[in-house]
Order: structure tokens, then C-alpha cells, then sequence
């Protein structure tokens, strides 16, 4: 008898008819004889009608209180999953987060699990009950309701995994697996058997959506393997792994992009000890997270210095660089929007030379400049400019050779 | 500095701007030198839209579950609440039933309050917070959600005000009191200042809508002064109270009227030991409740049986009694659906004679027929035709001089 984590998210519990079709397939895995706990997140859309409920009642609602609003949503969802399958003759039961014993810290609004008793989950599996569990909402130590942030019903479901030493930990979507690259800009995008956890953390960083970032963390720290698939079908998705010898056969396991970016160069900036903190000082106090940091050597004591930070971010970080650049006698600063990020991904680039060159020339045969270049043990990114993002993929996709299984030397 | 607990329902925090018109009248309260704690219920609809989505998922949703799902539309109102509060600069708290620590049984869906741990309550008063706490809502001792059925959110207040040993419970409604009869239907009906716990029950259980029933019982145990009153007006409403002498002064305090029973009659039933118990046991095992039973003098070793049910139970009943009276040889089974029944309420009627003399005259003044009488200490109940309800109302009300406030001998 196994014990199996299934974990659906927002587009598979989004109706009432999507409900009943999600409790008859965890009662199915149930009568296939194992013990099934689901972890499910807030009907589509509810999370962000609440959002904007609060947002109606308060420019900047109280954190406290807007996890006391928002976690609403997924008690909801468990509510009508536990009547539809006792509805259908099948002993179900719905735990909140207090109830499940989510223990978090309390960072309102993006809580970070610490630890989850098991004992109430147990007692109900062992009665024979699906325990259906609200994904997003934890507790803290003053008894208080926390949620996780954005996907956290990811990171509930590894989290109940590993506490509960399940033997799989199943993440439904409206996607069917991981894929080398984005298939609605590549054709050719193939479905990835496996993943390593560094190879998913980096797609996931880099913009590909299928798996909240803190929930790979969490499935890695725990070695939860974690199987990404369709809530629509049938057929194996993705299983997220630790990684294998087997994988470091393949240089890149997939190319990601990213359009959210923005890049801000500041002109002929007096080098000397010292200036790069003054500069990025009151950009992380103001809680901006810069991605890409370069600074060209310098000449005659100036230098260049060009980083990235989010394109919502780029108006108010540019207020405050203009602000410093002038002050220390930088001759401008610059900015630019219309820009992407694009990136291969795969562990094993780590024991080979040549792949940054093979990536460079795939992309210079297309006339497209590369403006940044940030690399990593299993990555390469390059900032080009954004109308080139769906050509740069495809390129580097074909360059590759993605398309197939077979190895890529 | 007193304790006040303050109750809203749900048309008084029925939108966004309603929610910041109640923070503000409880921060007032609060500014006055008092400690708030106010009880919510879920915006005006919630409850039924929630109770809807459940209908939608299965015919009769399994209690526990609809007790987890409709339970937050109260979090979202306390949320809201303390949220409106905060952005105002005044600082709250919002705390759901497992945080206020309301202890029920598991009655699903129409539990009672056994106790309620003021500790988190009395901390976060004493922090300087308005307490916002989630009416409707408790837990069970195996940590499961409970609601207390509807209008339990004067429970919640009433129960809490005797916990927290509160110098009032105000109820705030969208009614500015409770009233000799409906206004709607008798123009001269007056604000009561005063009404003891028995006579509002009274007028509660026949159909005067103002306060839920077992909210009363509770108040009447725990001696709690109620003040019922308007959530959008400044003006005093009614006093709830322990009885006292000066009120046996008042014989009539209220006219109530109820259109929602039916009346079945059984007609020539054999008059043996035992006949009732046969014909109501059914009754009473199908959880239908059965109102007033009158029994006439046998006449030849038959009699005739009639009672009162909800207008909803009367088929059902209908079903069950013509099986029974079949099987034990009765004439026929009869049934009426257009009837209502009249009441007036005093507990000074309880040292007078002539009061029911009074109401009979009064209502044989306007050839009104009455079918049946029930009475008890402190109130004279008759079923008449349906269509003489609103007239025998007011009749009711001018022959006891309940307009005017001056003794009615």
C-alpha cells in the first residue's frame, strides 16, 4: 500500500463539475489500494477576487487580516471536495490548515513551513478517509492563519510529502509535464520524462510556471520525488528528481525565456571602492530583487555598470539610480524595457566546454545581439532584445536539438 | 471603562462600505473609553449563496463539510473588519472560532455553545485592540468546525458578553427595536423601551424575527442585558431584560402573528388509550415539530384530533398521519393550509383574568371565527383563516392600547 500526495491546483478544482471529476479520481487511486491525501488550492480566480475585495477595503490591507481573507478560498475548495466524494459513497474529510498542524513562521502573506504534526492525518487515513487538506495556509505560533504566497498549494503538498513519508508526491495541472521549452512559441517542444530538482529550479526562476520555486527547494532538501502531469489525462508526465549520472549525458535539458525583465545602465561611473554598494543600497532596502549585475572594466577611473530588475520594478528603480547616479558623478543613466531574458538549462554543461559558444553562435546566425550574458554551473542566460524572444527559443531549441531524446554532442 | 460587546448582522456589513461604517462606530465606542469586541455575521447573501454551491455539489452535503464551507463568510467579514479598522489607524484584530477558543458540541450545523476560553480575547483587549470575532462559528472537541444554525451570531454575542462577564450585549440590526407588532402591517405599533427575556421569547418563537431564539434562552440564563437596536441610527432601542415588578403593570407587550402553520385535522377517531401517541409517533421520529394539538370531548367513543406544523412539514405530514388513521379506522384526514395564528404576549397577564375574554371579544367584533386556542402563562395564541391576519392584528393592537405607553386596564 502506498501513500500518495496528489495536489491540485486552482484550473482542476475550477467548477463545481471539476471538483466531482477530481474526487473521483483520488477515490479511484484510493480503491487501487493506497492511502490518499490531496492538497488543494482555491477555485480559479478566487484568490483574486478576494485580492481585490481587500485591495476595495484598504490600499495596503493588513497582512494579518488578508491571509484571514484569502486562505478562505481553499477551505472552500476542501469543503466541496470531501461532500462530492461522500457524496459518492466514499469517506472523505477536509482539514484546514490549523487542523492539519501546517506549522509556518509568520511572514504574512509568504510563510515558510517549519514543520507539520502528522498525527490528525493519520488517524483520519487510517479510518479509511481521503484527507482532502487546504493547500496555501499554515499556522503560527500564535495560532494565527499565514499563507504561503503565490502557488504555495505546491509547497503544502511537498511539505505533507515529506512529513508524511509519502511515496510520491503527484502535482495535477493544466499542462501535462515539463517541457524543453514553451510549446505555444516552439512547435517542436518535447515532454520531458525526468528533470533534475537544479535543472526545475532553474526553469522555474527563469519564468517557466509549472512548479512553484520553494516547493523544488522543499522536494530537494527532503528528496520528495515530485511527478508533474494532467488533471485532464491519463498519461505520465514529468518526474522531478534528484539528479542521476544518467542525466549528466545530456547537455541541456531545455531553453527558458523571460520577458518580465528591465535593464538600467548607468554611464561613465567613477570607479572606486565602495560605488557598487552605494548604488544598490537603497534599491534592496526598497525591497528590489536585481537579477543580472555587470560591470565592464574600467577606463580612465570610469566604468559602465548595467543590471536587471523586474519590468514593474524599472520605473521606481530608476527614480532612485538617478537619484544616487547624479550625486556620485555618473554621466547618465540609462533605461530600457523592451528587453528578454533567454536561457539553457541542463547539469550537464558542467562537464562540458563549448556549450556557451555553441548557444552564442546559434544566436549570432540569426543577427540577434546579445546585450548581457550571466552564466552558472547549469545555465547560460542572455539578454537580448524582446521582439527576438520566440526566435532566440526556436534557435537555441533546434541548436540543441531538443526535439529528440537522443543525446545532444 | 466598560466591556461592550457589540453584534452586527448581515445587512449591517453587506458591502465595503457598510464594513467601514460599522470599524467606525466601533472605533467611537472604543474611543469612549471602552474595550470593543464586536460579532459579525457573513455579508448579506453570503450564507445563501455558499449553501447554494454546496446544493449544487450533493442533494444533502454532508454536515461537517457545509459547517467548514459556509463558516467563511464569517471570516470574511471579520477580516474585512479588522482590515477597515487598521487603515483607519486604529488597531484590530480579527479571531475565528478555533482563535476565540468558542467551545461547542458536534451538533453539525445547530450547535450549542458549551463554553468559551477568554484568554486570547482578554490579551488582545488589553493590547488596545478592537476584537473582531467571527460569528455563527465554534469548534468541536475533536477540533472540527461547527456552526450554531441560523442567526447564531446573536448567540455568539450573547455567549461571549456572559463569558467575558461583558457590561452589555448590543445587537445591532436593521430594525431599531423590537416593536408592540409589525409596522408593516399596523401602523400604530411603538418602540417597546423595555421587554423581559420570557415575552421576547415569546415574540421570537411566534415569528418577530429580531433575535434568534436560543441567543434569548442564553441571555436569560447568564441574566446578559441585551440592547437591541438600529446599525444606522444613533437612537436608543429596546432593553432585553430580567423581569421585574413594574413590568406585571403592562398586561399585553406585544401582538405577534405566525402565517407560516398548517392545520391537520383527524376527524371520528377511536377514542382509546394510546390513540395519540400512535398517530404522533411517526411525526416526531420524521424530526417534525409539532406545534398546538387540541383533542375535543369524545362523543359515541370517537373524537376529533387537530394540530399545527410548519407550512413546510404539511405534506410530509399529510403522507404520514392518512397511513395511520387508515390503519386504526378514523373518518378521513382534512387539511388546511390558509391559516395563521394570532398571539398576544404580557407577562402581566399572568395576575390578571379576562385578558383572553378581552382578545376573543375583539376579535368576534370583526367576525373573525377562531379555530383553535392554546395558551400559556404569559401568552394567549389563536389560529384563525389566513386572510384575517393582518386585521386581527391591528384589532388586537387597539384593544389593548399597546400604542400608547400607558397601563392597558
Amino acid at each position: 500500500m502506498a501513500l500518495v500526495v496528489q495536489k491540485y491546483g486552482g484550473t482542476s478544482v475550477g467548477s463545481i463539475e471539476k471538483i466531482k471529476a477530481v474526487a473521483k479520481r483520488a477515490i479511484e487511486y484510493q480503491q487501487e489500494g493506497n492511502q490518499v491525501v490531496v492538497v488543494l488550492s482555491a477555485m480559479a480566480g478566487q484568490t483574486d477576487s478576494l485580492i481585490r475585495l481587500a485591495g476595495e477595503m484598504a490600499p495596503s490591507p493588513d497582512p494579518r487580516e488578508l491571509d484571514v481573507l484569502i486562505s478562505t478560498g481553499e477551505q472552500v475548495s476542501v469543503a466541496l471536495f470531501a461532500m462530492a466524494a461522500k457524496a459518492m459513497g466514499y469517506d472523505a474529510c477536509s482539514l484546514l490548515g490549523f487542523q492539519a498542524a501546517i506549522h509556518t513562521d509568520d511572514a504574512y502573506g509568504r510563510a515558510r513551513v517549519h514543520d507539520i504534526e502528522t498525527e490528525r492525518i493519520m488517524m483520519e487515513l487510517e479510518k479509511g478517509r481521503i484527507v482532502a487538506v487546504a493547500g496555501f495556509q499554515g499556522l503560527d505560533e500564535h495560532g494565527d492563519i499565514t499563507t504561503l504566497g503565490r502557488g504555495g498549494s505546491d509547497t503544502t503538498a511537498v511539505a505533507l510529502a515529506a512529513a508524511l513519508k509519502a511515496d510520491i508526491c503527484e502535482i495535477f495541472t493544466d499542462v501535462d509535464g515539463v517541457y524543453t521549452t514553451d510549446p505555444n512559441i516552439c512547435p517542436k517542444a518535447r515532454k520531458l520524462d525526468v528533470i533534475s530538482y537544479d535543472e526545475m529550479l532553474e526553469m522555474a526562476s527563469l519564468g517557466a510556471k509549472v512548479l512553484m520555486i520553494r516547493s523544488v527547494e522543499f522536494a530537494k532538501k527532503f528528496g520528495v520525488a515530485i511527478h508533474v502531469r494532467s488533471t485532464f489525462s491519463r498519461e505520465r508526465g514529468t518526474m522531478v528528481v534528484a539528479e542521476t549520472k544518467d542525466m549528466e549525458k545530456v547537455l541541456v535539458s531545455g531553453v527558458a525565456y523571460n520577458k518580465n525583465e528591465a535593464r538600467i545602465t548607468i554611464r561613465k561611473l567613477p570607479d572606486r571602492p565602495g560605488i557598487a554598494s552605494q548604488i544598490f543600497d537603497p534599491v534592496f532596502k526598497a525591497g528590489i530583487i536585481v537579477d543580472m549585475i555587470i560591470q565592464n572594466t574600467s577606463e580612465d577611473g570610469l566604468t559602465d555598470l548595467t543590471f536587471t530588475v523586474s519590468k514593474s520594478d524599472f520605473h521606481k528603480t530608476m527614480e532612485l539610480v538617478s537619484g544616487i547616479a547624479g550625486s556620485i558623478g555618473a554621466e547618465k543613466v540609462m533605461g530600457d524595457e523592451d528587453i528578454a531574458k533567454v536561457s539553457i538549462i541542463g547539469v550537464g554543461m558542467r562537464s562540458h566546454a563549448g556549450v556557451a559558444n555553441k548557444m552564442f553562435a546559434a544566436l549570432a546566425r540569426e543577427n540577434i545581439n546579445i546585450m548581457m550574458i550571466s552564466t552558472s554551473e547549469i545555465k547560460i542566460s542572455c539578454i537580448i532584445e524582446e521582439k527576438y524572444t520566440e526566435l532566440a527559443v526556436r534557435v537555441l531549441h533546434d541548436a540543441f536539438g531538443l526535439e529528440s531524446e537522443a543525446r545532444q554532442e
